[in-house]
This record gives structure tokens, C-alpha cells and sequence, in this order.
């Protein structure tokens, strides 16, 4: 049994903070600070150009993506890091399209992340082959998995509501209609156990800043099935891709497996960060999280829902098609939300009318669902959030 | 005057170490302990989400671009940093080839660091109009601007000997012919003076971890000429290039100007360490660098000339068309600088018979070249890179 007590004190969380942001950043690792300075003063201060080797910078995309590929489900030597989940969407659009040269829709659907439509939208005009994006709304994904379609590109965790989409049945559906899939994990690692294996999935990607806690702008993974990892050819061929990056060949030559995917030099600082949160995620079974986040859910949707009239549950109610957030629909959510924060209990909120809260069972607990939702309680049955300095909108939301 | 004494102790040089491969990563200003230090604990500890506000992470792209857009010439506002070189290379001649579509050549050069080539052959290969990547030798180039040609992509100084191209005369004929420039400042910015304004360069970009002494992994930075800001459709057009990031509209409007460049969420930790770094470069200014820059190569190739015949000089005599490194050929090249580097004198290797030494005013002064020099003199006149533990080739090199 992971032992929750125990995570919670791996994470150095500010005193008075209910922190329920942890799907948009994760809070800091205590072994953070030290470990990060460790790697500025010792390895890149005294070893100088020499880490790379000495200190495994060059390494660490790899060796990190195993690390993340253990709580995904995947098989050993097919994640790698690097780069954002924006660019490694479109790595993986990019393959999965070249596998299905002779169809031309790439379906997704409304509740997908913008970033991804956008790469995707960027992609199709770039190739100029008359690619159509269908976006469809996520309750009508199946009945558009036809032979028409090239790849299926969906997040499975809707950044928004939280609602989950059955990632082996649709999977399952794209294969028998020769679909590609294209998997964003964004709200799924570290939240939901994924067997990207079992289900077979064709790729994946997916974000470490938020439930694995690597840091703001800690780098994105990507995965390609094995079976795919020795032909998919990468739109953005970069050196670290090459087979051989250090012999400097004029002419570009895939690396073997998922390592092609890499393009350049990577964060190796951003990386220090990201290695020290995931010996965190070391002590944990997903299996365990998994079944403490649908009760740290369930208890705070009935908590809200009791003292709260005026918000509206925008997640599913059903906790297994529901990811590790709830959301709840209000008019002034923004400006409640900012109420929120001014009383330490950190959501975010989420345009037009979302406010977000995340569970983290790593380091959120019984009591903090319970402490967190009498304030809210008192916000909302106070109207708290109508004063004037809630009101104003800051440039990142 | 700059006072490079000043500027050097800024930096954390470990003792005995005469480092002359800051052309390739910079070494550790002694603010970026801290800095870092306190970004992590202070900034993502405290701040956890807000930080994107309240620390300003959100804004630093375009505020690191315009602190290095001084040392390069750029036009303020027209310079935003993120990703890797490849990636902003990629997005500068994607952006150039959409404003000369009735053209299908783009000339580069042979001299041109290999992820520049394989980037770009793996942009027109996904393109798929026929279009030509046209490599050249360095010399020839000029010879080969003509109105076939639709993007001139070139390395401004050569990563492997040094050598520099006339950035000011190949625009210039670039654009007498019609012909788009992008331009890779990897070895430039910091290294000499750059004015893309009074070049009129199309496009640029480069990165932060060599001259301007980022940090190993710190982002890259692109340049989009004001002329063209508003009309470069970002091939990778991710959310953060979006005009209005935060409404998540399903449809992608490009930003502002080179903000539309942006594609994810920016690596922070990195940025932290990149800003203190740029501290130094306040107090230099880039002619007094360039002038001290010459003394010392010329200084260096003439002690190394005297005393190693066996070293072959690889980059050009006349300082004017050489960069802030100098390259000698030598057959064992490999073994000899594992044996340099044994000695504390740290320069690199670059396949297949390069050794590489870069001089870096900052911190690297008259004396240390004649210390680094005098250890050159020993291992090649005692061959003792003729031993048996300097043969074997580490991953890296």
C-alpha cells in the first residue's frame, strides 16, 4: 500500500495553502531546491561541458522517460523526453499520418486542448494534401471512427471537465477501422492509471509540470508502440534524433526506436527537477492513487454540492469516466475563484465559466477536501467573490 | 571601456581549468546558484501557479528576447526565446519558404551545423512540392544566390573552423535576387557583433548556452524582421503564439508579432539561469569583446603555431573572417584532447579531425591563452595523447 502520509511529506507546501492546482503545476519536491543545486554548482559549475557525459545529461531523456513509462504503461526504451507537449503532439500527428498516407481526416474533438488542434490545424496546412480536422463532440468520438479516418487525436483527460474517454475501447475501435491513434496525456500520467501497452496505443505524449511535478516548464515525453518506433520517420529530424549525433553527418539518419524523436539539446536543469519529483512518484502505486483520488473526488463534489446551490458540476458524476480534477460551472467563476486564492485555496479557472480543482493524492488528503470546501462554502454562500479586486482579469488565467 | 576583469569574476571557474569551450556550453556565473536557488524554492515553492504572474515566467520569452536582441541588433520587441535551435530554426525557414512559394531551392552551405540541414530536409520532405536543399561549399555560396533560389539558410560562423560569412553582402545579394535569409547565430550572438536590423536579415536564430552562458539545456531564440512579423505564419502554432492564449478558442490566430512564435509552456527553471547569466552581458559592451576576442585567437595561433607543427590551423588566418573559436587539424585530434582536457585545459572535438577552442573575453584573458597554450606545447610535443586511455571515445564528443 503506498503509503500517502509519507508522499505528503516529500513536498514542501506553503503553510495556509490548499493546494488544488496540482493538474496545472505541481508543487515543489523537497528534495527540489537541493537537487537543482546541486546539478547548477556541481555538475554544470565543475564539470563543465564534461556533464554531458560525466553527469548523464545527454542520457537522462531516456533514462526520465522509463522512469514516467513505468507509470504509463508503456514498455521498456519507448518513451523519451524533451521539448513541449505542443511539439510532441505534432511529432506524433505527424508520424501517425505517415502511416495512413492514403486517408485524409484527422479526428478529434471539442474538449480536446487547444494546443493540440492548433499543432494539428498548423500540420494539415503544411502538408497541403487537403487534410480536413474534424472536431466532434467528445460524447460522439466513437460514432466517428470510420475507414475515412486517418488518426484518431484525442486527450484522454479533458483538460476542462475531467471527463475520460475509454482509451482501449476506442483504441480498440480505431484499429478495426485502420485508424492511427494519437494519445495526449496531459491530464493522464501520474492522474489515471494508463496502459498504453495493453491498450494499444500507436502514440502518446504527454506533460511532466503537472501531476508528475517536474517543475514549471519541465520538458513533455512522447511514446511511439514498438511496433511502430523503427519506421515512423520524424517531421522534426533534428541532431540528438540522428543515429549517430556526433559524428556530424550532413545527411540526417534516424536514431533507433523512440530515441529518433528526440530533436535538441536538452534541459538539463529543467531535467534535475524533473528527476527528483519522480523518485516521489517512486513510493506510489497508481493503483492506490487512482483509488484515493476517486475518494478525495467524490468527497469534495458531495461536500460543494450540499452548501453550494449556485455552481454546477461539470464533471462527470461517474468517478470511473472522471480523471483527477472536478469542475464546476459559475457565471463569476473567475472572479470566485480569485476569492479562493486570496483564502489559500489554490484553483485555477478555466474560460468562459470553469473553475478547476485538482486531487493529488501525493499530497492532498481527507482533510484538506474538507478544509478546502469550507471556504468555498463561505465564498460562495457569503458572495465573497463580488467585490471589486475579483474582478479583474490577469494576463494568465 | 568593458572591464573584463570585472566581468571575470563573475564567473564560477573551477580551479586549475582554463576553459576554453564556452563557444560550446558556457561555464557558471557565480549569481546563478541563487538565482536558480531562489526561483525554485521562492518562486515555484511559494508562488506555485501565480508564479506564471506574479514571477513574470509568462512574460520572459519576449523580455529574454530583447536583452538578447541588444547584442545582436535586433529591433526591440522583434526577438522571443523558447524551445531548442532546431525548432526555432525550423520555424524561421518554414516561415521564409511561405513568403517565396514559386521558388523550390534552399542554399545552405556545408559548413552549416548539421541540425540546420537535416531540419530543414525534413521540413521539404514533408512539404513534398520538390523542393531542393542546395549545400554548397562556404566559399561558393554568393556565387549561388540567384533568382532560383527562394531561402538563403546559412550559419553566420562556422561551428567546426570558425570561419565567418559576410552576413552584411550575402543579405544583400540575397535580396537583390529575391531570396529570403535565415540566418543561425548559434556562434555568433556574444561572439562578434551582429546587427540584423542594419544586415536587413529576414530571419534569425540561436541559442543561449555557449557565448551568452544559459546553462546546459537553456532555450533558444528567434528573430522575425519587423517587415515580416505580422504576416510569418508560424508553421508550429502552438497555444502560447496564439493571440489570446488563455480564452483557448478552438481556432489558432496567431500573436502579435514574433510572439506568434511562441509554441509551449517555456522552460522557467531554465530562464532563471539564463537571465542572471545576461547580467554579465550588461556590462560588456560588444566591440570592446569583439577587439579582445582577435587579440586572443591571434595570440593563441601564434604560441600554438610556434611550438605544435604537427597541428594544422583549421580556421581562417585573417581575423576578420573568423568567429571567437580556433580549430586545428590533427589527425589523433580525439586522444589529444582527452589528454588536454586530463591537463585542465578543456577545449572539444568535432569529428573527424578538429580539435576546438573557444575564446570568451568574459572570462578568459591574455594569460590564460599563453598558460592553455604551454600545456598544448607539452602534450603534442611528448605525444602524450599517445596513450592508451585517451583512445577510447566517450558517447559525447
Amino acid at each position: 500500500m503506498t503509503d500517502f502520509a509519507a508522499t505528503k511529506a516529500m513536498f514542501d507546501l506553503p503553510p495556509g495553502v490548499l493546494y488544488l492546482d496540482g493538474n496545472s503545476l505541481g508543487p515543489l519536491p523537497r528534495s527540489a531546491p537541493d537537487r537543482v543545486a546541486g546539478m547548477v554548482s556541481d555538475e554544470w559549475g565543475k564539470m563543465l561541458i564534461t556533464g554531458w557525459n560525466k553527469a548523464g545529461w545527454m542520457a537522462q531523456p531516456m533514462a526520465l522517460g522509463d522512469r514516467i513509462g513505468r507509470l504509463i504503461g508503456a514498455e521498456p526504451g519507448h518513451v523519451v523526453l524533451g521539448d513541449t507537449l505542443s511539439i510532441k503532439v505534432y511529432q506524433a500527428l505527424a508520424a501517425a499520418l505517415a502511416l495512413n498516407p492514403e486517408r485524409r481526416v484527422v479526428l478529434s474533438d471539442s474538449g480536446n486542448f487547444p494546443t493540440d488542434l492548433y499543432m494539428a490545424a498548423g500540420l494539415l496546412r503544411s502538408l497541403d494534401k487537403g487534410h480536413e480536422l474534424r472536431v466532434v463532440a467528445p460524447e460522439d468520438v466513437a460514432d466517428h471512427i470510420t475507414d475515412e479516418i486517418a488518426v484518431l487525436m484525442l486527450t484522454e483527460v479533458d483538460y476542462g471537465t475531467g471527463r475520460m474517454h475509454d482509451m482501449v475501447d476506442l483504441t480498440r475501435r480505431a484499429h478495426a477501422a485502420g485508424v492511427v491513434s494519437v494519445w495526449d496525456l496531459a491530464h493522464s500520467a501520474g492522474a489515471v492509471p494508463v496502459d498504453l501497452a495493453r491498450a494499444g496505443a500507436d502514440f502518446a505524449a504527454g506533460c511532466t509540470y503537472k501531476y508528475l511535478n517536474g517543475g514549471p516548464g519541465a520538458p513533455a515525453f512522447i511514446y511511439v508502440a514498438p511496433r511502430h518506433a523503427g519506421n515512423a520517420l520524424p517531421a522534426l529530424s533534428g541532431w540528438l534524433g540522428h543515429d549517430s549525433p556526433f559524428a556530424f553527418e550532413q545527411t540526417y539518419r534516424p536514431g533507433t526506436g523512440v530515441a529518433r524523436m528526440r530533436v535538441g539539446t536538452p534541459p538539463a536543469i529543467q531535467m534535475a527537477a524533473l528527476d527528483t519529483a519522480l523518485d516521489i512518484w517512486d513510493m506510489a502505486d497508481m493503483d492506490d492513487v487512482r483509488a484515493r483520488s476517486i475518494e478525495l473526488t467524490d468527497l469534495f463534489i458531495q461536500l460543494v454540492e450540499s452548501t453550494c446551490p449556485m455552481l454546477t458540476l461539470a464533471s462527470p458524476r461517474d468517478s470511473a469516466a472522471r480523471g483527477s480534477q472536478v469542475s464546476f460551472r459559475f457565471e463569476h467563476g473567475y472572479a470566485a475563484m480569485q476569492a479562493l486564492i486570496d483564502r489559500g485555496v489554490i484553483g485555477d479557472f478555466r474560460a468562459p465559466d470553469v473553475m478547476r480543482f485538482g486531487f493529488t493524492p501525493l499530497y492532498i488528503d481527507h482533510e484538506d477536501v474538507r478544509a478546502a470546501a469550507a471556504v468555498i462554502a463561505d465564498v460562495m454562500g457569503n458572495r465573497l467573490w463580488d467585490r471589486p479586486e475579483y474582478q479583474v482579469r490577469a494576463a494568465v488565467t
